[in-house]
């Protein structure tokens, strides 16, 4: 994982908004996020894998058949952010493409990634979430200035055999309009809808496919959702019936980054050794588009 | 297909660039390429999936579990243009994407929808070209403003049993600067290089998939590459061995249409009742990233 440029303290919203020192770390479970300076989203999604190889020495980059880019950030339109990291790492016979599916486009892009493994038609696909969110934040709008982030994770996904997977992803375009990129490029949320959104739905779509795979809440070691906001988090977790712990939340540190935040989280995760194997986890993300979906993934 | 706005003519730029009547025409194969006025991207997909419908009346729109888009257009991050179609139709049940690989993102698109439907996650998926480069075109740009047009193609897929299917897709994000949206995000492309990799390393990937699946080219019905350019067809054309007519151009009447050019090619020779059961087509896409793939299919 990588985090760019500056840490924003809420002081600096405090101040702006005229905020009581407590409001937005209780309504939002964020203390500080990230907002990149001179950074590209191409740059902070490079450093993302470079710390990924550092910090993995038995990876074969040769081996990366498939590289996808997961973002809502892409600040060009040729050659895409996918084609940036195959460059700078000089990877050869090897897939790339950019998707833009929301916040939860990573979610969309580890299934694909997935599929091509299951195939046999790549040994090992790199899956990255990146979001440069502060180049589209209406600093003006209190709904979204205060919460969005910038950084980017990568994951490298290699063939399994025998593990479980699972995943229940969809798509309710019909109710896009909650949260939308403006005529100015800038964000714009629904909150309600979007706390409506991201508790219900979210939660519903978890439990149709642990009813779907034949398991309990409790054989989850960890749900790991999108950090969207504590708020609907906790709300969504009291639904699901998980208890106390079993839903990651690293909102706190990093604010909401969009479709980076999942990898971020099971970064955090994986380096604190939290995982055995055989350990069950769910990867759920949600967002715009709408979109939505949840992946069960044994260890 | 839809082909939106205004047919714009060779002689609005032979005034405008000084040029003789038909040196267009000889460089390029192209007559016009219509350039839209309001319509946005999202509405010039939506229009070319309006008339997929119109004229295909046993389509079945409740069972499309996926819709791509494949662009380089996106005019907003958020909802991308899939969602906006999955609204438009009312398509519930669906998951949906949007997919930025360049000119040729079209093909990486077939090819996920391809892996879906034979792991049986869906039962038929809509596959969208698109795009709005007249936004893009740097009008004092001789190499791209007179070749570029904007348009839209869409595509359903259904599960096919017993039919030849392959591909050969690859990226070389090492060369992606012979093809890339400058600063003022107005596209560049280096003519030369873009020459040799359109005719050579196409050419070269064409013949690798036709060596892989056993086939002899002369049991192709039709190869339908990208519409670039008819000097890079002719010169490709000629070093896969094709016969007259094999390779498959309608650049003359829509211009070069990034990931719009395969589906508007396709849809013409459907609609021409050009196709037989048991035929073998190629598609073939190449362009910005750099990014290219041949894809055989078995109608």
């Amino acid at each position: 994982m990588y985090l760019p440029g500056k840490e924003i303290y809420n002081n600096f919203f405090n101040d702006k908004f005229n905020l009581n020192e407590n409001w937005i770390y209780k309504r939002t479970g964020i203390k500080k996020r990230y907002w990149a300076e001179d950074e590209k989203a191409s740059e902070i999604a490079i450093k993302s894998v470079e710390n990924l190889i550092k910090t993995n020495e038995d990876i074969n980059i040769k081996n990366i058949g498939l590289i996808i880019v997961a973002s809502t950030s892409f600040e060009r339109t040729m050659p895409g952010i996918s084609f940036e990291i195959q460059k700078k790492f000089n990877i050869k016979e090897c897939m790339c493409m950019d998707i833009s599916a929301g916040c939860s486009g990573y979610i969309n892009a580890i299934d694909i990634a997935k599929k091509y493994l299951d195939l046999g038609e790549v040994k090992s696909a790199l899956v990255v979430g990146v979001e440069k969110l502060s180049k589209f934040i209406d600093t003006e709008d209190i709904n979204t200035a205060i919460i969005l982030g910038d950084g980017a994770g990568a994951t490298l996904l290699g063939k399994s055999e025998n593990k479980q997977y699972a995943e229940n992803i969809e798509s309710i375009g019909q109710e896009g309009d909650i949260l939308t990129s403006k005529e100015n490029e800038k964000i714009y949320m629904d909150g309600k809808k979007i706390y409506k959104f991201g508790t219900m739905k979210v939660a519903e779509n978890i439990k149709e496919l642990l009813e779907r795979e034949e398991l309990d809440i409790t054989k989850i070691k960890y749900i790991i959702p999108h950090q969207s906001n504590i708020r609907i988090i906790n709300s969504m977790a009291e639904r699901i019936g998980a208890k106390k712990g079993q839903v990651y939340v690293n909102i706190e540190n990093v604010g909401n980054t969009f479709n980076a935040s999942i990898p971020i989280a099971l970064n955090e995760i994986i380096k604190d050794k939290l995982l055995n194997e055989k350990d069950k986890i769910m990867l759920v993300g949600y967002g715009g588009g709408l979109n939505l979906g949840s992946i069960l993934i044994e260890i």
